[in-house]
């Protein structure tokens, strides 16, 4: 059977989302497909809005349609502290749990020697910068509870050893294994109050 | 913290899909983002094109984008044997097994008392029509394995009475309380291979 092309391409495009394999690919589009056209036409132009207006924020790297970011230009949020974070998907997930009134900085990366992958040096400078600039008093490392994100830990401090700013980390309060992004609210609380003071 | 618009309005229509949370919903999202402009702008075209071009096939209520469809328009496929499906999305899982070489029949719907549903109209009309034009010799009920699935095919089975066509049913190797879109492929065979004449 020749499924119509538009529908064979969205399934394969869909399949490639995290979590969704080709059965569950095949039951959104179906689902698409018995929504009016309205309402598709809705979400591809959320989708083409997606494209065109969110970045990066050029302080903290989160997403964002402005620049700076919401958040950065929040002046009721505490500007002597930082939370450092992997992903902007990190950075929602504390935000949405409303237990942080700092600032943050979005990695977009993280140290892992066995994926050949590291902590990208522009964002590590802009980070220093921020620090020296702000005077930032206290600097939390909420890097994944994974070894990568251990590494992660341990070579953000040993860059930024010679400034004079507290480096703490989120504590193994979170599920080992796990990932910030799905973290329930609970634990990421738990996490942040009893975080540890990396000496 | 405010997620920019386009990137909300994204997760909130996402979330309403079949199988996905708020939090799933929002992994997919931050997904799209890592993705480069071009990849996001085909997949928003891919939706736009399906509201476009996709439609149902006059004869047998599938989707496609041509009138009438590749099934029907197939002369390699045996003309005197109809599959009643309630979904397009049955279908095609019927299809993908590769198990089945007749035509088919969308009905579009299931006779469901409790939720008010019925089996539309036109979709019978257009059943009785097919079968007496194509002098069909069998029709294959492949309604869902549940109550609402039964009625369905004694609907049918009622509505039918006066033609000299076999009704037969798919038998119930389909595990019940399922559904025929998630069903495996060997599961399936066997409830084409043992399906029951309704006597």
């Amino acid at each position: 059977m020749l499924l119509p092309n538009s529908v064979q391409k969205l399934i394969k495009l869909w399949s490639k989302l995290p979590g969704i394999g080709e059965k569950s690919s095949r039951r959104m589009v179906f689902y698409v497909l018995r929504q009016d056209t309205a309402w598709i036409k809705d979400f591809a132009s959320a989708l083409t809005k997606l494209a065109d207006e969110v970045h990066h924020c050029s302080e903290c790297g989160n997403i964002t349609d402005t620049d700076p970011c919401s958040l950065c230009r929040d002046t009721m949020r505490n500007r002597k502290k930082i939370c450092v974070v992997e992903t902007d998907e990190d950075c929602v997930a504390i935000e949405q749990a409303g237990i942080f009134n700092g600032l943050y900085h979005v990695l977009g990366g993280q140290l892992s020697p066995l994926d050949d992958k590291e902590i990208p040096q522009e964002s590590l400078d802009r980070l220093r910068r921020r620090i020296t600039e702000l005077r930032v008093e206290e600097l939390i490392l909420a890097t994944s509870p994974r070894i990568e994100g251990d590494l992660t830990a341990y070579a953000i401090q040993d860059t930024l050893k010679d400034l004079p700013v507290k480096i703490s980390r989120l504590s193994y309060g979170l599920p080992v294994g796990g990932s910030i992004g799905f973290a329930d609210r609970v634990t990421l609380h738990m996490a942040l109050e009893s975080r540890q003071e990396m000496l």
